[in-house]
């Protein structure tokens, strides 16, 4: 795979093979509301929540969802410490971290990151059909950013999560008009 | 996968077929400065750069980042396009945005989430030896947020990035005794 960033100052093109086992296995948002942010993560986006973990000496809940399809979600161990270790060697878990208590507070909200102070922008979920996709998530209510065809970027979106994360919603395909390089 | 989270209210456990081909593509971070970022992830976590892609009217660059192994390396097309849809068709891809000009203000930095306000927590790698690779990130002048037996959770550890976002790192088959459930 060898390719030559010039413009990439910074760049180490040598991976150091100790690096080389290393997955990336979660990106990791605070939610309110766990009954909320479930419905949403495994009804609208059709994740499967794999394993919950409780602290109950610091109060908080940790789901980790992934998309596991049915082939993969038989390889899913039943025994429990091996399903943790089973879904800490996956890539792409999303894990919520629920601190008990505050979806009983009205006045209680996260920050999106997209708000100041920025930060954290987004997750993003590639679909096959972005503008099918789209239609499903409005029927079923889903708060937009963006529509497909709003803006310059035609063919992409965002939805909000019950916590008002942005979570970007693309067409692998329909992608290579985007940007210069 | 049949397992029921008596305690999970709001999960569905019917997945929508229409959602089962969606693929949890991408976490974005703004980043300040691309030359510290891309040394940071490719030199200290042996990510590789698929695809650079600039905005010159809005003045931005996107660099997506991935866990691509020498195998994997050998199926990324090299035609550019075709890069691009390769990109967006991947599991846990980092996808770190970068506006033209912060790098140059000393003032300037982003919020990593977990200062208040807070909301976004982390990304987490899965590495084989948490110890070893701790030592290793030691050795590179890494800043740690934790140790890896610092606190009452052993064997895992939380590192940062050069803009400050926490980065955990742990052991697969060390995780069982975290939290009940």
């Amino acid at each position: 795979m060898s390719r030559h960033f010039e413009n990439a100052p910074g760049l180490c093109e040598e991976a150091d093979p100790s690096t080389q086992d290393f997955v990336f296995n979660q990106t990791m948002l605070r939610i309110k509301d766990p009954q909320r942010s479930l419905d949403f993560y495994t009804r609208v986006l059709g994740m499967r929540l794999i394993r919950k973990l409780d602290f109950p000496e610091m109060e908080f809940s940790l789901y980790f969802l992934g998309m596991v399809d049915e082939k993969a979600a038989a390889d899913v161990p039943s025994n429990d410490p091996q399903r943790t270790t089973w879904v800490f060697r996956q890539q792409a878990m999303l894990e919520l971290t629920h601190n008990w208590g505050t979806e009983k507070d009205p006045d209680f909200a996260y920050h999106n990151g997209n708000d100041q102070p920025q930060g954290f922008g987004h997750i993003g979920f590639s679909v096959p059909d972005v503008y099918a996709a789209c239609a499903r998530f409005e029927s079923l209510g889903v708060e937009f950013v963006k529509r497909p065809d709003d803006g310059k970027m035609k063919g992409l979106a965002f939805i909000k999560d019950p916590d008002g994360y942005w979570i970007e919603i693309l067409q692998a395909n329909m992608m290579e008009s985007q940007g210069q390089g």
